[in-house]
């Protein structure tokens, strides 16, 4: 095990990069995703099933967990990694888009944004000094940069404003983060779809020296064609030799767009949020698992799948405990599409290693093409 | 694996028996506690964790399944077993209890009992010979008899009438159920907290003859003085050489009186219904995990337990996930309140085995009487 965070490229094809990001906590095989675990648990798992289903590392929330139970409290009891019974790496955000999505009466100033907790009222600030000292408390392996994020379509006068705002906050999150090896510090290329802004940020980040990089700013509702069409641009604006990471991206053809415009790590609640509301991602698209017609069928949710819910249930039993609200129906669907997410990288990371992405790709739409309508 | 249903007598100390009874799906080591899968599944767990905990055996809840996802469904999909994924044995109740204190416009008739489901208001009829066909569909290994149970307080009038009555359906599901090798039924004795009632009732099944007995009509309001004064003269009434159970009991001190006046089998869903509310046992007592005094402590539940709640986690932590309503709480608290009931049942058989059952019974309520109360 390596005592220092760096990256380590493998391979490419096309613009598509396959490596490995090591860290003094273990490697993260790119492209990596990263399940999300809010409030210190991957909703309905186990870290040690997380662990199973080939993840790397988990993502945890700074916004969520700095107000319950308190980066404080985490520290004092031995960091998050121990809090929550997971040794691997744990990349943490900075609260930055989560204090101007959640939280109450929030004010954005030069320093910071002061807010209301959405939990028990209670006043809080964050700013980027605030940011870095949670994420310590933390303990987290990876670290963001403090930013600002505005939704999009926003006009570029916003853009700009907010981009420029982002930088200083980038600079002043790297002063403040300091030295602290075997720890990375990631700053976020902000800009919107403006591919002008996008090279502007790029270079004062670059300018600043981060161990990674993120292109934030996306997954804020401009939908997949315009965020294909800043990743068009915007990766290959970063520097080569360090990981370039997604920030809350996505559906499965959105992973593999962004993999192929060179994208190396994303997270996404949406594998484990779907699963709890009974949708299924399988290589033959989505099931929703409530409808009437799996309630009698014995196949598996997805033939091949070696995870516990396909190998070890009938679309009819998932069916029957979704209906019935239990508990089971959560986790098993949780596996499941945490499983996928998984295999899908791994498929991925295997394709871009022998020079296959574009074989990858033309099998990936032509499953999903199929449907998930075929007879018993 | 043997392919008929026997009870093995092994050791005795006082009324307390230790012994295993034989079934084709495995044996079960007596005294036992049943985790209850009321709707096919142990809510929060996996069938897998189960096991893992010391089950050797499962309840399912009849009136539940019948009504979603259907026994005839359960039938045409391979049984309760494959449904569920457990392959060791399961009993399942008559549904006699739950449609009285379940259902909707229930009748009660000579008959059987007419009523509407709660689920979704359909119409049924559950009779002793529709039980029957109900427990086969589902691939029920220990069948119980369809009968009446009044809550006590009741007057000998009532008593008495309803048993007879439950007599009557007992000779009706003996005749129903037939000859079916491998498979179990069990007579269920009645009579309140009556015992020249309990004594009838015990002759009138003795005379029709079942693979074991339970004693019905408990834990139904009466209190753990008037059970326990009931169980220091039912179960002898039984015969020797089959398994007695002691039907929905109970907490872990009821359990030991009850080991103690010869009872061999348990279900109850206390352990995992508590694991849901924040409610941990341990050898020293009940801890109310959502109190704000172990939202610091870095202590296991349970010192020495090897259940993953108290081996991977702080009481901090179980605070935390259980105040933030995070599904891992249900599936950690359950874990560890079916491994202390198990390892209860484990330490009970060890004790008869030894002959040392009075010698555990002062250890268990004087860990208990220490209450959960040190410092750290």
């Amino acid at each position: 095990m390596t005592q220092r965070f760096s990256y380590q490229l493998q391979s490419t094809d096309g613009q598509a990069r396959q490596g490995i990001v090591h860290t003094p906590r273990g490697d993260i095989r790119t492209p990596a995703f990263m399940p999300v675990g809010t409030a210190a648990t991957v909703k309905a798992m186990m870290p040690s099933s997380v662990r199973e289903t080939g993840a790397d590392i988990l993502l945890g929330n700074t916004y969520h967990l700095m107000l319950r139970p308190t980066a404080e409290r985490i520290a004092s009891l031995g960091g998050l990694h121990r809090f929550m019974n997971w040794d691997g790496p744990i990349l943490t955000d900075s609260g930055g888009f989560q204090v101007m999505s959640l939280a109450e009466l929030r004010k954005l100033t030069e320093e910071g944004v002061s807010f209301r907790s959405h939990i028990d009222g209670s006043r809080h600030m964050l700013t980027p000094e605030r940011s870095m000292e949670i994420q310590r408390l933390l303990g987290s392996d990876i670290v963001m940069c403090f930013d600002e994020c505005p939704a999009l379509p926003a006009d570029r006068a916003r853009l700009e404003s907010s981009m420029q705002l982002s930088m200083r906050w980038a600079q002043r999150s790297r002063d403040a983060f300091g030295d602290r090896p075997g720890h990375a510090l990631f700053g976020i290329q902000q800009g919107g779809d403006d591919e002008e802004l996008r090279g502007q940020s790029a270079e004062a980040l670059r300018a600043i020296e981060f161990d990674g990089y993120a292109v934030g700013g996306l997954a804020v509702g401009e939908g997949q064609e315009i965020m294909f069409r800043v990743l068009d641009y915007a990766p290959a604006m970063l520097p080569t030799d360090k990981p370039r990471y997604l920030m809350g991206v996505g559906k499965p053809d959105d992973l593999v767009g962004a993999v192929k415009r060179g994208i190396d790590m994303f997270d996404c609640v949406l594998p484990s949020r779907s699963g709890r509301t009974g949708q299924a991602f399988t290589a033959r698209g989505v099931v929703n698992i409530k409808n009437a017609r799996h309630q009698d069928d014995p196949r598996p949710l997805e033939e091949g799948c070696p995870c516990p819910a396909c190998s070890g249930y009938s679309r009819a039993y998932l069916h029957h405990v979704f209906r019935a609200k239990e508990i089971i129906s959560s986790m098993l669907l949780t596996w499941h599409n945490l499983t996928y997410y998984q295999r899908l990288m791994a498929d991925m990371r295997a394709a871009i290693a022998e020079q296959k992405f574009a074989e990858f790709e033309a099998k990936f739409h032509a499953g999903r093409a199929q449907g998930d309508v075929e007879p018993v």
